[in-house]
C-alpha cells in the first residue's frame, strides 16, 4: 500500500480545501490546530474540528492511529492528525500531556521561536536546552505516545530533546541549512542525528525555507529533498509542506506575535515583507503533491524511495509514535 | 457472563477502596468525576483519575464501551467509568458535550438539586421543564452516545427529557417514591414510563432514599427492589448504590451548595443532619454487594432477574448508549 501523506498544515480550513484534499487523492494530514491559544481556547478550536468532522463526514475524519490512514484510504477520504506548534495548550499543567493526547493530539512542538516553559525557541539569543519542566514533558509525551516535534526549536535544545526523549522525534516541516541557509532550517550535523536516532524530517514548501523564496523551482527542491535523504535516511523523510493556504495575514501575525509582544514581530519575514509570502509555482493546494512525486522521479529517485518520502514513511512513523509507550514491566515481560 | 456492576459511586477515592473493588469482585462502577466544577477544573479531576489508572494498572482502568466491563472480567480488574451530577462541565458551551464524551465521559446529569441552564431540579418550587438549551444538549448527547441522567430532576423535566430523548435515558441512583417519599425519589407513573421507553433506574441504597433511613433492612430493600422491577421492568433495573464512602462531610457541603449561595442548604439532610449519613449495616463497601445478591436470594427473585440486577442489565444499557448514535444516513441504509 502506498499511501499520500503531508506531514504539516495551517490552512484557513474549508470545504473547498477538504474537496481538494480528496482531489489530491490525499490520505491524512498533520494540521495544527493551535499555537499560542490556552488548554480552554485549544479546545474551542477542537470544537470547531468536531463541526467540520460532522458536517463533512464523506470528506475527512479525525485520525488517532496508523491504521486511521489505510482506513481513509478505504473509504476514500482523508484523516486529519492534530498538532500544536507550541506548549501553550498544556499551559503549565503537564496532566494536560495525556488530557490533549486523548483528545486527539499526536504533536507537540516544545517552542514556537520564543522560548517557552519547556525549551528554547530558533530566535531566542541564547538556546539554553531542555527546561527542568521540558525534560518531565518529554518523558510524559513519550508514555501517553504524543510525538515531540522540534520545528521552530534551537538547536541546542533539539539536540536535547532527541537525547532526552526515549522515542523518535520530529522535525516536521524544515528543510537542510545547508541548501538555504535560516533559522528555521537545521544543520548537517543536527540531521544526521536526528536520522540516526530514528528520528522524522518533514521537508518544507514554504518559501522562507527555500532556496531563492517564491522562485524556488521544483528541480531545486526536488534536489533538495535528495540531499535531505542523504543526511537523515530514505525511511525518515516525508512531506511537511506548512501550506497556509487561504489564510488572511492576520493569521501569520497571531502566529507570529501571539500575545507576547505588543510590537511587531516579523519573524522569517520583514517589514517589507510581513504577509505571507506567495507559494512556488508548483505548489499552491492539495492537488499539486501529485506534482512533488514527478519531480522525485525526475530528480532520479527510485520508486520506493519515492513511495516512501511522498507517505509511507510518515505512515510508518505514526505506526510506532501514537500509542502508548510499553511500561516496563511490559518490556521486561516481553524479554523473559 | 454475570457482571457485577454498581451505578453510582462517589467515595473519597484509594487504593483502599480499588482493592475493596477487587475483593467484592466489582466488574464496573460509574463513578461520580464532577458537580459543580467548572471544564476546565473538571479536566483537573481527570488528571486526577488518569494518575490513579497510571498508579493502579493492576486494579483499575477506565472504561469507555461496555466491552470495557468484559475486558475487566478478563484481566481482574474494574472498570471505571465516568459521570458529571451537573452539567457545569459544559458550561453553556454544546461543543463541549462531544469534547466531555471523548474524555471518557458516559453520563450527565442535566440538573443537581437546583434549576441549570438545561432543565429544573427536584428541589425548585417551579419545574419549568428542558430549556431551550436542554433540547439542543439533550439531541446532541445522544448523538454522541452521552446517556441523560435525571437522578435530581423534578418529574417534570424527567417527563420531557424522556419524550424529547431519542435514546433511552437513565435515573442511576434513586429509589420509588411509594416505598419512601422523598423529593429524590420517583413517582409510579414516572418510573413506568421510563421502563416503557428502555430507560433504566439504578436502586440507591443512600439512606436520605431509603425507608426507616440508615436503619432501613435489607429485607425490606430487596422488597423494594422487587417493586421497582414491578415498575420499571426486569430489564431495566440495576444498582446505583450512591456510596459516598469515606468522604469527609465538607463534601457533602459541596454538593449541596457549589457556589450558587452564601447561605448553607441542607438538601435532603438538615440542620440536625447535617453530614453524610450513617449508611445501612448491611451495606458499607464494595465488598457488601455480594450481600445483596443474597438479599434478593431471600425476597424470591429468580437467578436471571438477579443477575441482570446485579450487573447484566447495566451492561446491557451500556452497550447501547455509549457509542455515537447511527446517523440518518446510515439508519436508512440499513432499513434497505
Amino acid at each position: 500500500m502506498t499511501y499520500l501523506i503531508d506531514g504539516l498544515q495551517y490552512a484557513n480550513w474549508s470545504e473547498k480545501i477538504f474537496r481538494q484534499m480528496r482531489s489530491g487523492g490525499v490520505d491524512a494530514v498533520h494540521v495544527t490546530i493551535t499555537y499560542h491559544e490556552t488548554f480552554r481556547e485549544t479546545v474551542l478550536l477542537i470544537e470547531q474540528w468536531n463541526r467540520w468532522f460532522e458536517q463533512y463526514p464523506d470528506l475527512i475524519f479525525q485520525g488517532r492511529t496508523a491504521d486511521d490512514v489505510r482506513h481513509a484510504r478505504e473509504t476514500g477520504r482523508t484523516a486529519i492528525f492534530f498538532g500544536s506548534q507550541n506548549p501553550s495548550c498544556i499551559e503549565d499543567d503537564i496532566g494536560l500531556v495525556e488530557v490533549m493526547h486523548t483528545l486527539g493530539l499526536r504533536f507537540m512542538q516544545l517552542t514556537y521561536n520564543n522560548q517557552s516553559l519547556l525549551a528554547s525557541g530558533c530566535y531566542e539569543d541564547e538556546d539554553t536546552g531542555l527546561t527542568r519542566m521540558g525534560r518531565q514533558v518529554v518523558a510524559e509525551m513519550n508514555r501517553v505516545g504524543l510525538v515531540i516535534d522540534m520545528s521552530h526549536s534551537g538547536e541546542r535544545s533539539t539536540f536535547e530533546a532527541i537525547e532526552h526523549s526515549s522515542r523518535p522525534i520530529t522535525i516536521s516541516h524544515a528543510n537542510p541549512a545547508s541548501w538555504h541557509s535560516a533559522l528555521r532550517n537545521k544543520s548537517d550535523d543536527l540531521l544526521r542525528t536526528l536520522g540516526q536516532s530514528g528520528g522524522f524530517l518533514g521537508l518544507s514548501a514554504y518559501p522562507h525555507h527555500l532556496k531563492d523564496g517564491s522562485k524556488c523551482t521544483l528541480q531545486s527542491w526536488c534536489d533538495m529533498a535528495a540531499l535531505a535523504i542523504d543526511l537523515v535516511g530514505s525511511q525518515n523523510v516525508g512531506i511537511g509542506t506548512d501550506l497556509c493556504q487561504d489564510q488572511p495575514d492576520s493569521i501569520v501575525e497571531w502566529m507570529r506575535v501571539g500575545r507576547w509582544t505588543k510590537a511587531i514581530d516579523y519573524g522569517e519575514g520583514s517589514a517589507a515583507n510581513a504577509g505571507f509570502p506567495a507559494m512556488p509555482n508548483w505548489f499552491h493546494d492539495n492537488r499539486d503533491l501529485a506534482g512533488i512525486r514527478e519531480g522525485l522521479l525526475a530528480a532520479g529517485l527510485d520508486v520506493e524511495t519515492i513511495d516512501g518520502v511522498m507517505g509511507d514513511n510518515w505512515h510508518a512513523f505514526f505506526d510506532k509514535s501514537f500509542g502508548a509507550q510499553a511500561s516496563p514491566k511490559e518490556i521486561q515481560n516481553a524479554a523473559e
